[in-house]
């Protein structure tokens, strides 16, 4: 299913070269003021082209609304977004169309829907759907008044100078991976639940579904697994719940503590790499040398921070609505 | 929600100390022979007090089958299964309770829940609710013929000799974290979907809904940030999708590619450390010194392999029925 | 599935004649208080053998909590009820086995489960599961203060004089159908939603989950089918949006409007008729001769009304939590 | 929630004077060919304006695909489809704002969605939003070999001569109810399980999510809460499941059971009756006589059945998936 979320729920559609790709956002409360433009600012930041190390493609990304504004306002209906498909270079694709891609979609894709797939710059696999993450992200954050989200990437090829490591990229004319962190504040306590909606395993699953993401830590995250409890654990300062470490990156039991949300993701390097490449032609049968034509991110983490922060809003607006902290009707 | 799986879907239920834990599994399809004894070995397995840095708390977690079999296999309809409390020991908790200890659920539980939440033991935060985790994951094995499930601890304490790590933790006195890895052969290629409903997403949704895990990672995961694409790149070798390495670690675009599936859990230090700990009194509203009582694991992630290796299994038999690799009526 | 509700969620389990049936009520707010002996007057209106017309077959029927309690109150997590089966005379069905019973689910059991169904007494289909209904609508009841849900056979075998209706069948020796009326005081007006969360949707779909109902009508329902829009149109009078008339029953555009909801449901004669009936032999393939034996209903809308209403309740009550009309705490 | 169905899951978006209507399909299986003529037959029987009795309102209803097509057959991946509308009057029904309509949402939604709801043309709750769920009804369809899935108003206004029927509404220039039958042929027996996913309950569902539809029978129905055990029960008469007789509707326990699934639903005269109606008025608060202006059906039961077969399309759909009786690659 393309969907995610119980009462802020959103849905995504569309191909990176078909007609349009775009989002509904189902659930979202009657009475929020809304304009193309509320939306512009992280469609812009996600947008490829005007940064060092993303891909020159350039989509106007300017959202249509399709539904569920009336007045300027959010009506209580869904909400559909459509962003049109203008400037597609498929013929890139056909090109390389016998050899599948290392690290891409393009024999799972194959193998799992008989060929019926639209193969063209990844199809529905395509960075390009998350558009409609960041549109639906920055309509959840009009709904979190109060709470910040930020996103960064943090290192570049391991590298914590990220402008290091991003031109070790360029020298080696290869792509390059990188870490993103999240931080969160003014979440407040009792989002969540133990168990299968723990606020880690909510988040996971939408962090995971975002493109190109290898690995997911909260707080101390992999570190804590070389760590003794005596230091892991965080003394709770006062009866607001401070603690005095946060270790935990503000969620206990599955559930956020009113400290500050601490995760950190893995993005790999993207396999679009301008590199020559030997693996299978599948006319052949046998492996040949090639390399990826079209247009592609060196570093994809570089998107990544805003796509971040939307997936983060649209699971807090979720439970915010759950814990009836938002209301239904603003 | 305590509900996990579209197809195999898994609800749990209980309390640590309260009259029993449970789960209702869901979809589970008919003609599955299955008595008690095919869960006790992952049972036992989970089962604290038969291994060195366990908790000595001994129930004998028996399954107790109360629907969904007729003749020795299930008919198709819901299977509920308890596990009687019987060895509870409340008073240890009662004692601690104007401490909400450090790293627990204590403080969440009272904020979310008002105070009405049964506190004892961790209630439904316990780990012992993973107890029907592992029996749901027994039975999705039996459906799995073909694919193995392994998964082991491979660090503790930041050492790769686990009896090391552990030694280190006993001499300590403290409780002290692991990593835990698991391996799935035999998946057939296919599982997933790109964005919501990808294979790590709902892998990643279970696993972060085990208690302490902190970081979860597929593949190279997290060393996938340092690299550059033309090493990350997994050359595709032959028309059956093997590729020659396996950075991916088995999981393209969302969807399994048919090589090993490969991906490691960072397991946090038990909160429950018998070190001395200062935090909040919440009867006097100051911090004080204390040490945590009661029976508990030096080393959590010791007993997480069978619980990973069931929350994968429950997954891969959701992904396998709606691909529909597995018939409703065997 | 077995399961129902967004937000006040409910999974039955059991076989008639297996170990027990049972319920699983996910999402009940926490703080509610909450006892055997609030469950049983309903249990007890469900319960057959004590009404002329109804199963002489004597459960106890006494609800057994095994989680989800501390203290007396909810908890906020899942509450799971069992019910024992003591009282079973299986050999009873085992003697008709080889003839299908018509009007009963053997058939389709058979053929949709390929002979792993629990036939005993209906297994699963049986009546037997509604125990767990109303227990959750007994609970369900319990939140929604100030909202009165009253159901009564309002006619037997075409008869309104319900006595008389009985009668006639203790005399034909036979089953015999009735009409269930429902009628609910005190309901908000704005639960409910345009399409496919209307509050007829929601009511329906449950009310047909109930064994023999075979049509649900509201407000005039099928009679409006044969009325002019003057007639049936409800004349607003007030700002509170009382009606003049009620035609609607209460629900228009799939919205409660705040007067008083009203629907029927037809119930059919319990198949299980001491009459002889003419019907295919399994193990012939001929029809033949027979009798039902066991002991049945002769009118089962007769035990409807609880059922009814404790769905009703269910629905109720998952869309007052949804509008944020109960509070998740108490 | 706007969305309905597990596997063939569809979405419905869009307002009646706004920018579009739409709907989404999800689950769609890869491999299906399919243009926008396929839905074309269905979209010109939904439309108003060619039949006596319906709203000659005029839109082209020609559906957009935007996505989920590729070579013309579907990816696999959400299908969305969108209806422009063209042909608005809006400033008809801004005249009439200040009377909330009887029989019509006004109230209710006002109420509920605190004004900010748009109520032109009945806004989300228009039949309008119909336009999608034919759309998506053709498409189920053609996943339908060998099933005939039709309906017909079989009365109108009391007469089954609908003829008359409809020549009694011109003539007192009002509007009226109708009944609507649906027959499905070549359906096969297991669809269905008891209790909350009976086939009646799923369709129960869809088909009150239909504005206007005030009552759903199977079989007999209504009739059968006057009748004996021995008139009602369908005796079996080969080891094909064929039934001597047809009460049930082709559906018992909830199941399918080879026969003819048969059903009714009772549709209530349109609203909007040209008929002078007493009701009140918003601004002053007090009633008075007004009459509703706009284009509207006279008799809304002459478009349900193509909706009714289109709603019947998608639960069978739906359910023959979960049944994995159609592939999820064709």
């Amino acid at each position: 299913m393309n969907k995610f979320g119980r009462l802020f729920s959103i849905s995504i559609f569309g191909e990176s070269h078909g007609e349009s790709v775009g989002v509904t956002i189902d659930g979202c409360p009657a009475g929020l003021s809304l304009t193309p433009e509320d939306l512009l600012p992280d469609l812009e930041r996600r947008k490829g082209g005007t940064q060092k190390g993303t891909t020159p493609r350039q989509e106007s990304d300017y959202p249509i609304f399709k539904s569920g504004l009336f007045n300027g306002k959010t009506t209580g209906f869904p909400v559909t977004i459509l962003f049109e498909n203008n400037n597609t270079r498929s013929e890139d694709y056909n090109k390389q169309r016998s050899i599948p891609r290392p690290g891409h979609a393009d024999w799972v894709a194959h193998q799992k829907f008989g060929g019926y797939e639209d193969y063209r710059g990844g199809g529905h696999f395509s960075a390009r759907l998350t558009t409609g993450l960041v549109a639906a992200g920055a309509i959840a954050r009009k709904l979190l008044e109060g709470i910040s989200i930020r996103a960064a990437v943090t290192a570049i090829g391991g590298e914590t100078d990220t402008e290091k490591g991003l031109q070790k990229a360029i020298e080696a004319k290869d792509s390059v991976g990188g870490i993103v962190e999240c931080r969160v504040n003014g979440l407040p306590a009792g989002l969540g639940e133990p168990y299968f909606d723990s606020l880690e395993s909510a988040l996971a699953h939408l962090l995971f579904a975002i493109p190109a993401v290898r690995g997911v830590e909260f707080g101390t995250g992999f570190a804590a697994a070389a760590m003794f409890g005596i230091e892991h654990n965080d003394a709770i300062e006062d009866m607001s719940g401070k603690t005095r470490t946060n270790h935990a990156g503000g969620v206990v039991g599955g559930i956020s503590n009113g400290n500050e949300l601490v995760f950190r993701l893995a993005v790999k390097p993207t396999s679009s790499t301008p590199k020559e490449q030997n693996s299978l032609n599948w006319d052949t049968g046998k492996t040949e040398n090639f390399s990826v034509k079209g247009r592609h991110d060196l570093c994809v983490a570089l998107r990544a921070p805003v796509i971040v922060e939307a997936v983060t809003a649209i699971v807090i607006a979720d439970f915010m609505l759950l814990e009836q902290k938002i209301k239904r009707v603003l």
